[in-house]
């Protein structure tokens, strides 16, 4: 059972609280966030009549029955879409929403000219690794600090919000300066440290799903996020490892319906890392979106063929804009909106 | 290398081709078929000189060089889409066919019903199982000629062609008599003598990818129906088995940008039998078209809830509506045609 | 629920079982086999006073609630091992048995040669595809009934028993003459019509997994052999589709004691194909007798690297005999038997 | 190219190598480690005669050419088997040890319970999680430094290592005061900042493979371990994700030999994780010895119906017992070692 606190519970209430988790032979488990303070009360199965007796005590909000292994993604918690506004747009509820530009940010030059284009086709925010996570130790492992500081030049001229990898705890500060969104990656996905860091950064976090992850998993580990209080999370379908080599991974786009059937959170498409290949990026792209993806995050990159990562899989320009406009038609036949972004 | 003999060749050009394939070394392997005649030569990979020899034979159309492991579906034999033309509508090119009916024929009611309601919201073609290829002996195997009786009762009244299963070689004559396309099911993909039997009935075939077949298997499986001749086939994408089982199998998207990078043939998407469960259904479908697929085959039952086999995914008669509408407003945003059937 | 006959039982008693299934409103669904007759009575699941009605009734050996969705193969229905008896050994409850002998039928030099070597390093059966499936149509299928003539004269001289593969329900009575077991491949797993004629053929079956079918199902396919009255099958593990490409198939090595867990049946391992490159073929054979398998079937060649098939995994004559030396000590380690072949 | 400098190099002669690389136009990548420094020269692949000059300049031992991903792994750089040494025992060229003990460190009781067995039936190392990686955030996360202290104990009494899973980055250092062995889990496997972590700690690293991750995958994240200067490594196969559920994971058993033909690093088998099922883990952990893995890491507790995690597969006493039975008259089958431990 999970027990929430009210806003401005007061903390002898909280420990009024623990201590009678205690006494009824459970153990607490006390997540301070943000927003939100969760105790939750882990034992056997509770009677209605315990949830009845905690909800009674002073300072709970509510007390939640853990029937489903995530509780705050859920839509019991939840029964409407979170909508995040940032302040080019919204995402979730029937707002779509693009995060564009390279895998890597690899010169000052390289992605201020992509932001620039991105932004003059309608994407919402600016993607780009500062931080690398590569397979071998001997690959480019990306700019660090100096990557950070060119995103975030690109935002102060184009006024879009940045999203960009963090790779350990001790990471979350230093990127959180710089950075809207803390983009946790697939192999990091179960990364509980991590994962806890990012919630209590208080930053939105775009979580990927781990390449060999079930859907169940995937919440849990947005659970993770969540239960430190920190509700904006987007979580993104990458992609998964099959048999199939054709494409890098093997996009699950069914992974769309299936997480808005148990969640509320946002639910995004990357269609650059499953396909691999330039040309298959854009008709994966339509197929997440048509299958209800509030939100695209995909790789484009100024000169593709030079580039020091993913070289295969980023769009050109024109590709890009070809995608924005195939986007905004198909979003539009089914009744949603992907609305320019705002900007001053 | 790939011998194809003009149209109204000669037969002792024929012999000529096949006794100078032996002498130069190589093992002929003839295909007289329907349409096309052809002769693979097989051996190591011929020179270009060896090619142009065999080009300057008479009665020889073309010799194609066999660099990759299917030859008949590739784009390098044919550079265009094939267009299947049926008497309510096309696939292929641009053209975009729905069959839709129940998972398995069960009763003349039932079936009738579906036939009825289908056609009024627009399917091109009715479906429906006579044989049902069952995991377990114990299991419902269909009404078998019973069921093809029933299903050509449907096409009396509808006008609507008929797709149906067909299980084993000796089935072919029997089932080619009722249905207008043999469906060739998943677990049948690799069931090379099937594939042989369904390319000399001269029938239309509809052709399901096996559950762990990678896509250059699915064109090789094609390639044996392809190679008696018959080059009316269409490709069916209906999910792969991997490790999440929230849904039944796991739906390749992106098999329909893949495969029509490497083939002409027409290539559609089954959502039902991924999805497993009745609200996935028209997610996945519109994931199919936005991705570019040229059809759908649908499961839609009068009453699901009744259903002898498949009852959580067979689609409601107003989910099928929704189901029409949608992807008539989708295909539409992609400059695409889903016409409405053409019915006498 | 399943009823078995007595042995020896009368027609009109059976036709009266049959007569009341229907009463009761179940179907009959009836499996005339060599040594066993079934009834099965379709339907929802019986109370235990439905089952003590049929228990009652003349002619009536057992009556088997269907709780699992395999049946006769279950140790439910018969809780000890299966023990097959050939001519030069047994295999099933604690006796091991080797088949081996090359991938394809190539030339009466080639098979006599591999016949001898193999009897004379202790293999009791011979293995050698005539018939051959391949995923292209333009590949090497066999030499036919060349092939099976070639096979039974290697009978003739080396005395033992013959496996090959059958393609197709047509050609079952065919290779039925000239082999002693029939092979169905992992690719024919599911084809249900093959399954049942070799059931009805009366000869023993070695059936493989199909590549990405479950061990549930995989015990299924067997039932569909076994509701035909032939109880005589071997399960064979020889791989599965996974991700990892290092090997050509993932070999499931806990499918042993899994099948093991749930049926009678002899459970075999293919190393040959998992491995796809003849060094690691006999840490994977070892490997599946340590886990408990009944058998072995191994792919050896007299000249490997000349093979039309499967060149890379095909062990040479001194890798057989080393593989035959370290199986039997370490089957021995674990108290079976590894006996050498009985021959005239 | 890596350049690995010699034994008691002088620091001058690193900056010179360093300022060498740069003048090439290569990227240098330094890795200080506590046995080995080592220089990537990262560009383009090096002409011999560039490697050559490396190879000249003073302090310089070797100059590799990385033509695998993986370059410290392999057997190229070390073709003769790594064996490590423990108080107890060694692993590796043809030396087998077993890591056993419960999942979590519940208790003091339960933990010194196990170790006195364990170590009582020829254990050579005690296993037991103080921190637990939890897919969901309300499940028990570990006793945490408590543990350590009951594992430390343990040790002093019966003079087994310890072998226990770090978490993060900040971590280490805290459980290498108490740990032999770190091991990093299978969600941890690509947590590049961890394996860099656990690499300049200079413990041995018992490193899980990721439950979607290749082999070429694995041996990267090891190299990440090495490239640090930290050469004892040890490889786990530990189960992967496949479409099978039976089993909890699939036990890729040809990761033994597939691994053993790649690197000089000891390779070990996990047969708890993928059994999931108590009966089902002797046959696996045989199954790998017989594949020729250099140790097993296995759970069992003194009482598993009460384990607070992985009840259902960790042994009882007697089966740990029978396993290490057997696994001693396989070992010696196959002319290979499982020696008693060596205790005071």
């Amino acid at each position: 059972m999970l027990i929430v606190m009210k806003r401005g519970y007061m903390e002898e209430e909280l420990q009024a609280v623990i201590r009678e988790i205690e006494k009824v032979g459970y153990r607490p488990h006390l997540s301070r966030g943000v927003e939100t303070t969760l105790v939750g009360a882990i034992g056997r199965g509770p009677t209605p009549e315990l949830m009845e007796h905690f909800r009674a005590l002073p300072g709970v909000a509510e007390v939640i029955p853990i029937s489903k292994p995530w509780k705050l993604a859920s839509l019991e918690v939840q029964p409407f879409p979170t909508v995040l506004e940032f302040p080019t747009g919204k995402t979730g509820g029937g707002h779509v929403m693009v995060a564009a530009g390279p895998c890597g940010v690899e010169s000052r030059d390289q992605t201020l000219k992509a932001a620039r284009y991105v932004k003059a086709h309608g994407a919402h925010m600016l993607r780009g690794g500062a931080f690398k996570p590569r397979t071998s130790p001997y690959a480019f492992q990306g700019l660090g600090v100096e990557g950070l500081k060119i995103l975030a030049e690109a935002k102060r001229e184009t006024g879009l919000p940045i999203v960009t990898e963090v790779l350990s705890p001790e990471q979350v500060e230093l990127v959180a300066e710089h950075a809207d969104v803390l983009q946790i990656g697939a192999r990091n996905a179960q990364n509980f440290a991590l994962l806890q860091a990012a919630g209590e950064s208080g930053k939105p976090v775009l979580l990927k799903r781990g390449m060999s992850m079930t859907l169940e998993e995937f919440l849990m580990s947005a659970e993770y996020v969540l239960s430190r209080g920190n509700m904006r999370v987007i979580l993104v379908e990458r992609g998964i490892r099959t048999f199939e080599k054709a494409t890098r991974f093997t996009l699950d786009v069914a992974a769309v319906p299936v997480l808005k059937s148990w969640t509320h959170l946002p639910v995004w498409i990357d269609p650059s890392h499953p396909a691999g290949k330039r040309d298959w990026v854009i008709p994966l792209a339509l197929a997440g979106l048509a299958a209800g993806a509030d939100g695209l995050i995909v790789e484009t990159h100024p000169e593709p063929e030079k580039a020091l990562s993913d070289a295969a899989q980023q769009l050109h320009e024109e590709e890009f804009a070809e995608l924005m406009d195939k986007a905004r038609r198909l979003v539009a036949a089914l009744d949603k909106t992907l609305a320019a972004p705002v900007l001053g």
